[in-house]
Order: structure tokens, then C-alpha cells, then sequence
């Protein structure tokens, strides 16, 4: 059975997590503690980067969550959450790559003062600049639409969907009941952190921020 | 006809120069300067988040370079540069997943001092530690083979094969004679920075990385 190496206050690991659930592959989960957990032998046989997520699949091992995601669509095609199309999967990959490459390193500064971390007051004002030309930028592509890539759920949903929902989206309406439509779904649910797990992962939360700094 | 946004000192531009080559797909090359060139209305238009590459295809734009070297593989599908099966479709993403996100900004702060910028002691031997267990993880990966998915030339090469030949590679036998054999390609030499290029851009590349510190 397909291992998955993770952590629920991952938004990495989520991802995949996600997507395993959607695509209803069955899976073994394999709790990956972050308290130096990742650093340690065991772990970085599977991953030499010492990062979450990572999945086993008949012997296969894969790391980064964008590769397993494409991973998991190539190997478990039904359902799809890729669009056909040159210009709908340009869409979506877009948005993954805005996501993971632009978006997420810009919240790092705003997360430390909610985790007790200082940050340099330039920095927090640029990464707020950051984050809101990308969520106008997303609310514009999102358009009327009921999902990135049109009326399709996707890999755009997965990525962007598991990170948007944590940031105040009140002055981007539609990206706000994008993001309602996405919390519902059973996935969603199933894999959101609950206050007292973030609670207990707190410090090592702070520990990670602060290597990151 | 294809615009195509670049700069000529940009990795990420660099990247979707080489596909539209490697794809004979013809273009036309649109300079941006980044002497500020990248926030004026009229590139803005293009790229809200003022980044380059951007393309324009028949009216469609798109940004993110990782999402247009998708979008010309689904829209010109010959030659190929995504192998087919799901382990080598795996290993293509996990390298261009790798180099963006983890060894690019590793990069950042080892580029520092190369143009006259301070740089944090620590920040610099975090950097270098990442480099290396990136590219002993890239060494391991390709292994005997011609390029990472194998016997064929792919993303991965065009991803990771136009950073990678600018760091040391001396301890890296395998990595070097593959980047080695990248920078004999026509695509390589005909979108290599030359030094008379790369020194005229040092004030804008200063600039850039002043404002990512």
C-alpha cells in the first residue's frame, strides 16, 4: 500500500493528502513528528532533504508535493484534476506555481508574530504587499467561474484551496466563496488541522519559522 | 506570434527561451530591463506580480515559467519534453519541483557577496549546506543515466540544466559531464548570458536580491 509521510499541521503534506482522498487511493499514513523527527536516519533515507510530504508507492519513493501530486494523477488517473486543454493546464499550473513559489514564501513574515517570532517591520509590510497583489491576481483569474480552470475541480483548487483558506480573504468575495465551496468538501474536512493540534505543534512550528528566517 | 517577455540575465526567462527553441517554435523576444521596466503600467498589464518570463500566445498570457514550459509541451507537443509513465513523469517534476522551490532561493544568499552585498554568516552556511544535499540527492538521482528520466532529454534538463551549470559541480562527477553535455546544445549557447551582458546588469541583479533579502 502506498505510504504517505506527513504532518497535519503541514499545508505541504495536506496537499497530497488531499488529493489521495479525492482520488480515493488507499494509503498508509506515516506520521512524521517534526520535533527533529525529520532529521533523523529513518527519515532521510526516504528524503534526503529532510522535508514533508514524501510517498512510497511499490518501492518507488517521491518527494515534493507538486511531484507526488502529478505523480498520483499520472498513475491513478480516475478521477482527473487536471483539465485537458494547452490554456486550462496553464491555468492550473499557474496558479500551483504561484502558490507554492511566490504566495507561501510571503506569509512566512506574517506568520512569525502569531507564533511569538520578531519580525522586521519592512519585511512584514512587504510580504503584505506580496500577498494581496497575488490575491487580486487570483480573484481576477477565478472570475465568475466556479473553479480556476472553469467548472472543473483541479490541481489549482488543491494547491491554492489548502493555503487561501488561511489567509482573510474579506476584500476578495469570490475567492472567499471559492474557498467555502472548497471547505466543505469531505477532503477539506477531513484533513483540516483542529486548534488543539496546532496547539501542541506550536513550538515546533517556531522552531521551523526560525530556521527559515 | 509568440511574445515572449525576457531578460537575458534571468534564469527563469532563460528556461522558457530554451524550450521555445528545443521546440522550434517561433517568437518574438521582448525585452524587459529590470532597470524598473518590470513595474511600469505597461508590463504590469501583462504580469500583475511583475515578474518575468511572461508569454502572450494568440492573446493568452501567462506567467510563471514553470506553467509556460507546460503549457508549450500541451500546445506544441512536438518534440516531446515530458517522458511518459508515471515514475519518470515523477522524477521530471520532483527535479523542476526541487530546483524552484528549494535550490533557486538556496542560491540567493551564496550570490551575495558576488555582487558586493553583505551577507549574514549563517544565512551564507545554511545556503551552502542546502546546495550540497541538493545536488548529492541531484548526483544520486541521475546515476548512470544520460539525463534524469533517463535516455530522453526533458524538462528536467531544461529546468535544473540552466541553473546548475553556474555552481561548483567539481564534487560531482556525474552532474558535471551531464551539464557538461547541456551547454554543447544549441539552446544553451544561443541563450547564455555573456560576460559583457551579465557585467552591464550587475546594478539591476544588486537591486533585485537587495529587495529579496
Amino acid at each position: 500500500m502506498l505510504k504517505f509521510y506527513y504532518n497535519p499541521i503541514s499545508v505541504n503534506a495536506r496537499r497530497v493528502w488531499v488529493a489521495l482522498l479525492e482520488k480515493q487511493i488507499p494509503f498508509e499514513p506515516i506520521l512524521v513528528r517534526l520535533d527533529g523527527d525529520q532529521f533523523h536516519d529513518d527519515f532521510t533515507t526516504i528524503n534526503p532533504l529532510q522535508r514533508i510530504p514524501a510517498i512510497v508507492d511499490n518501492g518507488f519513493r517521491l518527494v515534493e508535493s507538486l511531484a507526488i501530486l502529478d505523480y498520483l494523477e499520472a498513475k491513478y488517473p480516475n478521477p482527473p484534476l487536471m483539465p485537458s486543454g494547452p490554456e486550462a493546464i496553464a491555468v492550473v499550473r499557474m496558479i500551483e506555481a504561484i502558490t507554492v513559489v511566490e504566495l507561501q514564501p510571503a506569509t512566512i513574515p506574517l506568520t512569525r508574530p502569531l507564533v511569538g517570532l520578531e519580525v522586521d517591520p519592512q519585511k512584514f509590510e512587504a510580504a503584505q504587499q506580496r500577498v494581496t497583489s497575488i490575491l487580486h491576481f487570483f480573484e481576477e483569474l477565478l472570475n465568475q467561474q466556479m473553479y480556476f480552470a472553469g467548472d472543473e475541480f483541479t490541481l489549482a483548487e488543491v494547491v491554492a484551496g489548502t493555503l487561501l483558506p488561511s489567509l482573510s480573504l474579506e476584500d476578495y468575495p469570490r475567492l472567499k466563496a471559492w474557498s467555502e465551496r472548497l471547505t466543505h468538501r469531505e477532503s477539506w474536512q477531513q484533513t483540516i488541522a483542529s486548534p488543539e493540534v496546532i496547539e501542541v505543534a506550536l513550538p515546533n512550528i517556531r522552531k521551523i519559522l526560525e530556521r527559515r528566517s
